[in-house]
């Protein structure tokens, strides 16, 4: 790996440590809206130890379906839902979703978050969607930037 | 591995299989019906390198919200995506899907299916849902009667 990379796993790791913090463990966490949304794709973060399902909002998922994610338009919320993975008790061959990590969420407001790329950074903490100020959101972005061609987006959706 | 895992191991692989060969690969799929549904969980399927998003139709999503999984509810569909897993080009230690696998479907009646525990087993041709036979279904039936105590289904909904 090299420093750049490094650096921005180190970036990731930093940034979702602090979003963990913020949620306490919880036997049945209470989730935000997200709950209600549909399925853009889904990931296993095998640095993190993390199942994460990504859900967007109406908005987003019209435009994924639409094919117009470069940009996304304003008023896209991308929400990355996380559960610490975890061997299905029936079925060792299995990775499941265990104790629930976090959700982190980025908006689309291409003005109000001109300074990282259009895309605002944050949390829920609950069912209440948490803003990171500037200095976190700059860390989100620091991340994302690599992905500049796909307007800073990890998530290729597949489910349209 | 004990005698009983690898027969029900060898199942699974088998039903699988004869899934796949009916979706042939398309550069964009055609998803059924579950596109627009919620998620209940996700899973990483080592042993056939699949990733998978399991969601449901609206009696399952209720169902499973309100803690009403023992049984499911007739009318409950639960729909398995699953995808190839694949190495995310910009982000190594993540395993995202890949090439459309294909759909699976579980529907609870518990009259129509009360020879394989109340559900029939199918799986989407493209938008049509397509049931399976009665030998077939016995087939994915036994791989799923360990689990007799959860109502037979491996999926423990996460996102309520």
């Amino acid at each position: 790996m090299n420093k750049i990379s490094t650096a921005v796993l180190l970036l990731a790791t930093a940034a979702f440590a602090t979003a963990s913090r913020a949620e306490a463990p919880a036997a049945k966490p209470v989730h935000g809206e997200y709950k209600d949304w549909l399925t853009l794709s889904i990931s296993h973060r095998l640095e993190k130890q993390l199942m994460r399902t990504i859900l967007g909002n109406e908005v987003a998922i019209k435009a994924a379906r639409a094919g117009n994610t470069k940009p996304w338009p304003d008023g896209s919320i991308i929400a990355k839902v996380g559960w610490k993975e975890k061997t299905h008790p029936n079925w060792p061959q299995a990775v499941v979703p265990g104790e629930f990590a976090g959700a982190e969420a980025m908006i689309k407001d291409s003005k109000k978050y001109a300074e990282t790329g259009g895309w605002g950074f944050g949390h829920w903490e609950g069912n209440k969607l948490v803003m990171n100020d500037k200095e976190k959101s700059a860390t989100c972005f620091a991340c994302h930037a690599p992905m500049k061609d796909n307007d800073y987006v990890y998530t290729a959706p597949v489910l349209q």
